[in-house]
């Protein structure tokens, strides 16, 4: 026992170590997508492949191999969602994925997806596929190999998507994807048409960006975002990133004439933040003070975007608050007007703006697009035509150009592969959720319409947030809900609030 | 031969990594002194040490010590001045310094000035010395310790002194310190009188900030810093780093009714910038791709600051350039005007604010107590008395609270002790390096008139920049301008500037 103890101890020492190195790396990324001098792009990509070869072979190390070996036999007979049994779980099942990577394809993986980002940013406003397909052709092929190193029951795709949702398999998603497609299809057309033919034109309104700055700040912090352990930046494309146990960034972006595009973004990112800020600041870097999986992380940011931002009460809250920043511009504005703003339905080309009722058509076309090209299908080079074309099916639109197409995501330029389907998980889970936090803690309503957060965001944190990666992200959901991942609560949710602002019969 | 070749080759592979390695820690400080979250201090902390005992251990690690012995046994044939040996002599010092320190000693002394400098940026704004006290002694102690490891004649002091300005002693710079003071105490004295007859009770003036970031911008670009290898931000203490060969940050801070204030600091250090930025960007991390010294990137920023930014034909360039981002609060001035505000003489409490006649004097100051400090002859807790009692008998003045005291500067707090005599030999090298500039590019006045500064910055890049480590500072300014350092150059500039402003008869 005394063995095991000092064994736990050096392994504990060694991941947090690890931990550290990882930190440094994700705050070289954060600076690079927040402002980096644009000739300083290669040196970064060399500061960056020298942390990842270094964090790799940490992970891979010969003598922490053995330590976590030797814990896994011990702990056995420990109570599975045990601290101990969880950490060493959650240790071995890294260690395993690991070792299955060469040094070599993790750091030319690393240096790809570094240079294939900076191409990307360069090339996404410049709408240039051809600058990008190179940068592309590597990233897809250091994936294609690495998925067949992790393949799963013989697919080298749920190898990736292993990575991102634990127990996630490509075969039961695609059945969820075709089930939820089938129901979203019609109901999409329905609102979209209403939602056409109650759309005004409306003059062109200017939000001050500054002012934008001050009033995003405001509702991030009242949500519960922690400013003393974060920060609110602008980037391209937005994101949240840790770099330390006490230290969260979020990243938006601003549009002058839409103050909607920001909040959104703000309120997306402020839900990961406040998971990450929830997480237990003492087991930093190991199995207990990580997320539980990207679609859990991604049931935050859409319940605080979509179930408390899009909904009524919270209008009636935000509305007087955005008029002290916006007085002009809001003047005659009513919560009720803002509430049905906010919930058009319209076939879009963009997925971060996407309404609730078309963005899981999104994903859908990226988790096709995705697998074609890990299954190696389709070659990157005939990406833009199937875009156009998965586009004019699902949604009866095509982009114009590669910006509003195929370059719109940063995903697949940062090796993203598997992620995708991730987003639709927490849009599914994040129903589910909030429809027992609703039960469990009562008025949401009236809570949101006082501006009281507090109460959602505390049983957030104690039924989800405190477990770290306690329980798969599966199990999680139903020790909370009572119920397995389904569709049907989000496809409830859904058809309720469209038929409450008049979209749906 | 070959095997030379081969040593060489390994020896600089990994000197670069080293490199990679110091310069993420150079990303992690910036970030930490631009806005990391309030909370993230002990954590960044404990990234900082990490990456500094590994740089350590690498500077120092036994094969790398073996190859430079080897090199420089091997190069001593070669003519000094060469590339060859230049890097290996430089790369040797830096190991000899290195291998008197002990690993616990660097790791000890790198937390505690990275949590020095938390508390430092925490108690200055509430002038509270008695929180930052104990931080001080710790880092005093551990300099201390450092110093007599590193002591050079039988100085303690010229041990770390000579990390910064490699050749300069303790006992000249007293001697030159005396001599300066000497001749500027009544340079002071006449001027401050002439100034406090002169200056005008003038009403309070705003410049707004997001006006000021634009303005400070547009100078800074067109005297020539590369703003697509580096960037400008906001910070308490202006300063510069640089985070990779392409990659060079500058801060600088804004104060509403004081436009100066901040365009002084940012000419200040887009000098440093400027020579950061023509340092050979091929060997980053190497001698030959590194600073001359402390002094010499001192005369840099005081250069541009003083003999360009507070010269006539500076303002007849830049006051129309003004003039569109602050139209009202500059609409009567003349660029005289601005001349002899720039170039006041008044005894005052803060040296980054200080005007060129008494800056020198702050220095001395510093210098005397921190050689006090590190000779044992002053304890911590009695600085700020002596800190009065200095100003009282070098400018006849006292501050009132520690945040215009002994708070003012991150230098202590950040363990830089024989640093700030640096500052002073730069603004003697300045006048001289200006001297034969002026000479050899010709009417410098009408150059700057017509915002034309690239014929001074490239016979900067010439004549210093691209010479990297190649000199010692002494030599390379003995090389450019034919003399010896000296103050003689420094003092006869001051007195035909104050006599030009009608300060001095």
């Amino acid at each position: 026992m005394s063995n095991q103890h000092s064994v736990l101890e050096a392994t504990l020492a060694w991941e947090r170590e690890t931990a550290l190195l990882e930190s440094i790396q994700a705050t070289l990324e954060w600076d690079e997508r927040t402002g980096m001098p644009e000739d300083a792009g290669d040196y970064r990509a060399d500061q960056i492949t020298l942390l990842s070869g270094m964090i790799h072979q940490r992970r891979t190390h010969s003598e922490q191999a053995a330590r976590i070996e030797q814990l896994s036999q011990s702990v056995s007979s420990e109570l599975p969602d045990s601290d101990l049994a969880v950490t060493v779980r959650g240790l071995r099942r890294d260690l395993i994925r690991r070792q299955k990577l060469p040094l070599e394809l993790v750091q030319a993986t690393t240096k790809a997806i570094v240079l294939g980002q900076q191409a990307w940013s360069i090339a996404r406003p410049k709408h240039d596929f051809d600058s990008f397909l190179p940068h592309l052709q590597t990233i897809v092929s250091l994936k294609r190999e690495e998925a067949q190193l992790l393949a799963i029951d013989g697919s080298p795709y749920n190898g990736l998507l292993d990575g991102y949702e634990e127990g996630a398999r490509e075969a039961d998603l695609q059945e969820m994807f075709t089930k939820l497609c089938a129901s979203l299809v019609p109901i999409v057309a329905e609102a979209a048409e209403s939602s056409r033919r109650k759309t005004q034109n409306t003059e062109e309104t200017v939000f001050e960006i500054e002012q934008q700055r001050l009033f995003n700040r405001t509702v991030a912090a009242a949500i519960g975002f922690n400013f003393k352990a974060g920060r609110l930046d602008e980037t391209h494309h937005p994101f949240c990133t840790t770099l330390g146990p006490r230290d969260c960034r979020i990243l938006t972006r601003y549009q002058s004439n839409d103050l909607m595009s920001g909040l959104f973004s703000t309120l997306h990112e402020a839900g990961h933040g406040m998971y990450e800020q929830g997480l237990p600041p003492d087991a930093f870097g190991l199995p207990l003070g990580s997320y539980a999986s990207l679609g859990i992380h991604e049931s935050q940011s859409r319940l605080w975007e979509n179930a408390v931002g899009r909904s009524e009460p919270f209008w009636r809250w935000c509305l007087p608050i955005a008029k002290q920043y916006f007085p002009n511009a809001l003047q005659s504005e009513r919560p009720e007007d803002l509430y049905a703003q906010v919930n058009q339905v319209a076939p879009s080309l963009i997925r971060v703006e996407a309404d609730e009722a078309t963005y899981n058509l999104h994903i859908a076309i990226r988790f096709d697009l995705e697998r074609s090209l890990i299954h190696g299908q389709l070659a990157p080079c005939d990406l833009p035509d199937a875009w156009s074309e998965a586009y004019q099916r699902y949604l009866g639109i095509k982009p114009v150009h590669h910006g509003e197409g195929v370059l719109q995501d940063v995903h697949w330029s940062a090796g993203l592969f598997g992620y995708f389907p991730t987003y639709t998980l927490g849009n599914l889970y994040a129903a589910q959720l909030i429809d027992t936090a609703s039960k469990e803690i009562g008025e949401l309503d009236t809570l949101f319409e006082q501006g009281d957060f507090q109460p959602l965001l505390q049983w957030l944190r104690q039924h989800i947030h405190h477990h770290g990666k306690r329980y798969l992200p599966g199990e999680l959901v139903r020790r909370i809900t009572g119920q397995p991942i389904s569709a049907e609560p989000f496809l409830t949710y859904l058809r309720l609030k469209l038929q409450k602002v008049g979209l749906l019969t």
